[in-house]
């Protein structure tokens, strides 16, 4: 079987499992356990968001009309995700043998709301919406760092890169399934201002044959880490 | 009001009148005037789309498996939409003025079918399949080049490309409604070997405000070359 | 006359003001107040640069021998300069008239000693080596970010990046002239460990007769401060 | 010994083995067989290379002040060298054994005369200038691709891209040590319009040890087809 026909074969295995993303505003019901109440986060509000990572843009991601080119978005969304994969489940790109099992992007999509440049510094941040047997789909939310205060950051006055990549403590208590504090929630996280957001889907493959297996265990326990329960 | 507020007004503009294209496969008829017979022609197909352009592969595409990395796939949407823009419709990114009608990205997606790899020459391949009053939503197809004989181009062996971008007497033969002559088909434009599809969306909006207004009319003429009638 | 000809006299201008820097070993003396020890620092080690700016690598930095790209360390090389120039000279490359003065590049290069990974967090950092009328020929340094006890970070463990872009204290208060205590040296500063070293010229021009123009007055104050003294 | 050790003394190898080049004019002289005149030919004419590859811009080329970003240079440096490389010599890099010899990059540089902008068709020339027991420099020239009549080409009207890497006839006669005829000379090949030059320098090292090795006997066959006698 040509190289070609697995793959579409793997196209056809993941529009059975995924759930068609891009066009819609996802919804997490986050409930407090000091108060009765309870919020709705959407995938455009930072506390939908497990995990961050800040990326500095660079003077080469602004097009000629002064914004962060369309294309550069996946960019980020690549980094945000294999920057997860290698630092939190081991993932190791540069040492693949031929029985390995590596991801490769079946679909990817984004919306987008507003528009970034040059020099601002970049949140990008990830959820796991469905975790299935060989398949994996992203939620990605690219958007403006801010400054402590709350304030969008403008350029040097306030931005204050994450360390690498980091676990948002709100949005990974409900991830992991206890009870939440509504009073962890900073303003700031749930403001629905992202830039825009995608989603992203990797197939794990056999590294030689190309088809279908299962995502391996050390690569799911991480992703688990990250998945969150959404409604259209 | 915020631009951010306005961009995200154009979005909602944009879902209510876009289809989700993103995950189906999109055909055609074709009807040939000198027998009886009946094509369906899908967005996997090089025939379906009307306009073609070639795009040398370059080293820095390739990521570390060897590959090209899923999110240069759109900027070769970019590069074939804008080509198609200014060469055929006349639009001047470099010479807007704060009353121009300007096109900002919505909305992006694509699948991706099977892997192109540095030096393939590419092809990309594009329709419209839908054109609103202030928006239009583009079909791209990512082809790797193929020789005159038909089979895929291995390098230098084959590929003869396109001399900036060039219309498809086949297909725009169809989109300009005359009646098919199914002969004109070369086989190499129904093998349904897309390496990736795509859709794009452009909202034009007022350079300086921001807000929805119509499709220039030059600009409109020249999207109507590439429209297709598709369905799901 | 045409704009060719223009930056053609631009670039003869250019080789007449700036010095051949890409291949040479750059030292500066530092003389301690504390004791009467002299150091040579040089254009391989952190504390040669005043000025330095954290960028998150991408995954598509890396080519197919799993390293960066070695086109890319020059989107580094723009990005802290014009990071620089944005953000403490007050530079606005959205809002350009016909006459401003606008900075064009000349020249550029760049040696290579080591390789860098995707998802390494990379210091770039910057000097200024050479201040003339119209032009101004910068020095960076790109280094894999130190943990904090001065070790190569790998990945999650270390990596502390900067704030935007920061001045480092010990070299600028050389660049500024003041006596140089060694003691504020961190070991980490002169490991000699630069990844690459690479030189990058501007050529100030008028933005609408692309002749050169002198270096405007507040770019000039801020370029200055990063201003170091060099022998080859 | 640790790698980047290793790398630094190719760097020291290079340094003793190449020409600083990046801002020298190159000159070849070309001797007519039918007449007795003698033709000065520099790096900024087409003439002086001996290979051209035709590379379509792209959007996200330009920057935002509308022309090719300077950092993409040094991506269509990598395109032209790695083409010829992988279709005249037979480079395979997805098939690199721990044995294998590879070319690492130790150096580049780049001298921009005037700008280039989307959606020009782009003419990336080749020449080697200095071919080392391990070493190669490379002489690239990039310009704005002609229309057959010698004029610029702009857009639509003109650009009839190469198929493919192709030999440049008249300059390949002169590498190849034949007698000359300066009738073979387009015009179009001796205007000295070069955009930019630049040059760049393999080092062949052992993909495990990555110390220097013999440029490999296939590689260097066909090296020796691009190089060019110059005078400083």
């Amino acid at each position: 079987m040509a190289p070609i026909h697995r793959i579409a074969q793997i196209s056809s295995h993941l529009r059975t499992t995924s759930t068609r993303v891009s066009t819609l505003t996802l919804t997490r019901n986050f409930t407090s356990s000091s108060s009765s109440s309870s919020y709705k986060v959407t995938n455009k509000d930072r506390a939908f968001y497990p995990y961050a990572l800040d990326i500095q843009s660079r003077w080469a991601d602004n097009d000629q009309y002064g914004h962060l080119n369309n294309a550069h978005y996946y960019a980020l969304f690549d980094t945000v995700i294999n920057t997860f994969l290698i630092q939190e489940t081991g993932l190791n790109p540069l040492e693949q043998s031929k029985e390995s099992a590596i991801g490769v992007v079946a679909e990817s999509g984004c919306q987008y709301f507003s528009s970034l440049s040059f020099p601002d510094m970049i949140e990008a941040r990830l959820a796991v919406i469905k975790l299935g047997k060989s398949s994996v789909v992203y939620q990605v939310g690219i958007f403006k760092k801010l400054a402590k205060d709350g304030s969008a950051s403008t350029g040097r006055a306030g931005a204050s890169p994450a360390s690498a990549g980091v676990f948002s403590k709100a949005a990974s208590s409900v991830a992991t399934g206890k009870t939440f504090d509504a009073s962890e929630f900073e303003p700031s996280q749930v403001q629905g201002d992202a830039a825009a957001t995608g989603h992203f889907c990797h197939v794990f493959v056999n590294n030689e044959s190309r088809r279908p297996v299962p995502v391996p265990q050390r690569i799911r326990a991480g992703l688990e880490q990250l998945q969150v329960q959404v409604q259209p």
